[in-house]
């Protein structure tokens, strides 16, 4: 992809580590009252006035969480920092800074790396959130991003994974399986373009879920939609690996039981065309698919009132004691324990 | 070195991402009362009252930062932690928590990332630290270790690089160049053992370098000193890349120069005789050498009575007008301007 850019290329040796952190970040503004210092000190240094201060970290290796054969560096920068921030929404907070961390084998150059920072910076403005630190060094294979975001909120606002009660119920944002569905329509052109390289793929009619996969949206809106709705939730977590893992989590973390209603679980049209496409069960795709970063969280039943209707919510089931297990309830009405079929970066393939 | 042990694996792919994660974490306790939530949710929640929070990242590759053939896991995860906390110190804050996220290959047994835990546990033990969360994957090659360190100090305490002043001393904690020499004693016993592996080396003349290489420490000690003595620097940075790039780093963002006199650097009699072995240049080994994890800052001539005579801070040299520029005062009198030769890891070799 990079190799038949016809353009200027410059060699990171040329800048070596600091200039390249320098030249990467100083356009980078500063938009959260939190933030007392960005880049360029040994630390950040951050003031939230009292509030609590939420910190989350992920790594991203190329060629285990993204292939630069269909993911665009901008894309991949952009959807780097929106699962770290999908991690502190999901604590019922708001992200206000993030840190970069970047490793980069002598392959890429400069220009790739401006391409990945202006997708941080895009989702920096999107999201409102700063840029205050990282580091930058060489890898001996391929791209590493490590993402830290911080967020606060106050202490009585933020939502735990442990709070769900019995009779609770399960609410899930948005809709799901789509980005999974997009990978695989990514992952089949990809072997199209190995075959025939002047092939075309029209990926017009599968829009919608190649964006779900390469530009998602953390749900930034839900919580303020919640706070709208004066609705808090009792438990909440965010659909990174798929619904059934994350159910489980609540389940463990919570010491509840829960069902899922399979006829409820929120589908695009779009991901069901796919799933035929594929000759898939679009239920399992929205149980293990992963990668859609809604927000899976559950209320009290006094609370559905408030949430009845909305077009961002769907009430996807209801928690139960925790000797009863976790099910899925399925169209027919059978009972099928849910198992964590979610992502294993260490299974082999 | 890991495949010579005879003892029992556990393969990664036996426990998952999740079990991997809560299997390496959950014997760490919580120390600071600023943790709210530790390791376990979408992200750990701290609460500094009214403090404010610095936060720094670090990125450590297998084969650029380390090499495992003479780094053994345990002082990996040591050291790993060390290069982040000095980074709070820097600020003259206090560490409090750390997140540690993880990628390994399939060629690491779990013993071999619990023996890198139990070194991430030690440090957080010595430094009352607590470890609030990480991210665990695998990776194509190698392994990859990303930190950050979370601090906290009052406002008006924080110390950055930019508040150096003309006139002011330069200072700096312990001794230098010590953990470059242990590196090139450890790479010499390497290139000894790929010839002859049954050469057992004698460490022992070597012990303060090469444990300044393996474990070394970073100087809390030295805040809780500055507290003591009411000394407040006024500016501050950690030696990480050579003391020659940590001076231009608190001119150029403090618009000083800068005169440093060589024979004031404070070396220890094993680096000075291991130069001596190696035919190397002291004064050049502790300018650029790196790694060393002491604390250079600046202070008004009038704290100087403060800390005359201290064994743990030396005064190497003086702060000038910015025209002047930064320069070396060599024992022979001549002036040599000061060259950015840290580390650049994008440099090929």
């Amino acid at each position: 992809m990079l190799a038949n850019k016809d353009q200027e290329k410059t060699e990171l040796e040329a800048l070596g580590e600091f200039g390249l952190i320098e030249h990467l970040t100083q356009h980078f503004p500063i938009r959260q009252p939190s933030t007392v210092k960005g880049v360029g000190d040994d630390a950040a240094v951050l003031d939230f006035k009292g509030k609590q201060t939420l910190v989350s970290t992920d790594l991203l290796i190329e060629g285990v969480h993204f292939d630069l054969s269909y993911m665009p560096l901008k894309h991949l920068g952009y959807k780097a920092v929106m699962v770290n921030l999908s991690d502190i929404y999901a604590m019922n907070a708001l992200a206000t800074q993030i840190t970069v961390s970047l490793a980069v084998s002598n392959r890429f150059p400069l220009e790739a790396l401006e391409e990945l920072y202006a997708g941080i910076d895009l989702a920096c403005k999107m999201y409102n959130v700063d840029l205050v630190g990282g580091d930058t060094t060489s890898s001996t294979t391929g791209l590493i991003l490590s993402i830290s975001a911080i967020g606060e909120a106050e202490a009585d606002a933020i939502v735990y994974r442990n709070g769900a009660k019995a009779n609770d119920l399960l609410v899930v944002s948005g809709d799901l399986g789509g980005s999974y569905m997009g990978l695989q329509v990514l992952e089949r052109e990809k072997e199209v373009f190995k075959v025939n390289p002047n092939n075309q793929p029209d990926l017009e009619p599968y829009s919608y879920i190649v964006e779900r996969q390469l530009k998602p949206e953390a749900r930034k809106d839900i919580i303020g939609l919640l706070k709208d709705l004066e609705v808090h939730p009792t438990s909440m977590i965010d659909i990174s690996d798929g619904l059934s893992s994350e159910i489980l989590h609540l389940c463990k973390q919570s010491k509840v039981g829960c069902n899922l209603f399979e006829d409820k679980i929120p589908l695009d049209p779009t991901v069901i065309a796919a799933c035929e496409e594929f000759k898939m069960d679009s239920t399992l795709v929205a149980l293990s698919g992963g990668e859609d970063y809604e927000l899976l969280f559950t209320i009290d039943q006094k609370e559905f009132p408030k949430i009845k209707g909305n077009p961002n919510l769907t009430v996807v089931g209801h928690m139960t004691a925790e000797n009863e297990g976790a099910h899925l309830i399925s169209r027919n009405n059978s009972k099928i324990p849910l198992t964590a079929q979610g992502w294993n970066s260490f299974a082999k393939t």
